[in-house]
């Protein structure tokens, strides 16, 4: 191995180990009660929150790829699958040329009532409840800083 | 919906949504790149982490579950479709009947070689170089407080 790699040091191992581990074991909790609870999986959650928080219930495919931070293509065969469960609708806008609404269906509002009051109490008992102002305001603040570093350098400063 | 739910607050929520998609994005990113350097999906890279870590290059299949925090029945699957690739082979311990060792390859070392100074790079370029010691001691003591949280009270407290 190339010998100028700056390796983690022992503590950073630990601590992005105990990261990693902590993100499989929130997400494989939350996803079971899901699926227990409403017979939702995590991605489906996703989509129907985001149909939600809008006032129409609807939301175009392109908008959704952008909220939800997936390629478009996923957005799309994800919203097929849920389309098969009568969780969603896709409804065609053929006139403005801007492709098709994802249009939320009594079913999968029912879906993401059942859900809903399990998986924010859980949110907050396992992450929440357990953090004090000063964690909660840390966490922000070190997702912020790495999010922004995800996106890499404004234009203009490369 | 039950109306004596804590649902979270806007900030709160904010703050939940940037976590979300900061593990989903840099996950997205990490997978992007150990399969573009050594072919290796994340699961094959952590596999091949903890047989590395092991000084003789093998583990049993039981105790790369505990490491890897998964089902058993999905590290016997996973070892499967690797083994197809050459990266690890199972060797049977009939003996002592406590099961399978998971041994890494010379194509699997290869492999792991090729990918981690990249990896390592990549991680300390998106997470450690951008974080003050402050912000990841922080960021030490969250992780634990909610993994501890995730194991439940310990026996006896309940």
């Amino acid at each position: 191995m190339s010998s100028d790699v700056r390796w983690l040091t022992a503590e950073e191992e630990r601590v992005w180990r105990r990261w990693l581990t902590l993100n499989a074991r929130l997400s494989a909790t939350l996803q079971r009660e899901l699926q227990d609870d409403a017979r939702l999986s995590a991605p489906d959650y996703e989509v129907l929150v985001h149909l939600t928080d809008s006032p129409a219930g609807r939301v175009r495919v392109t908008d959704l790829a952008r909220l939800l931070q997936w390629e478009r293509s996923r957005v799309s065969h994800h919203v097929t699958r849920m389309e098969s469960r009568r969780l969603v609708q896709r409804v065609e806008c053929a006139e403005d040329g801007r492709g098709a609404f994802v249009v939320i269906t009594p079913r999968g509002r029912a879906a993401i009532e059942q859900a809903a009051p399990g998986h924010v109490a859980t949110v907050r008992r396992l992450v929440f409840d357990v953090l004090s102002p000063e964690e909660i305001e840390a966490l922000a603040t070190i997702t912020d800083k790495v999010l922004v570093q995800l996106d890499g350098p404004p234009e203009g400063l490369t």
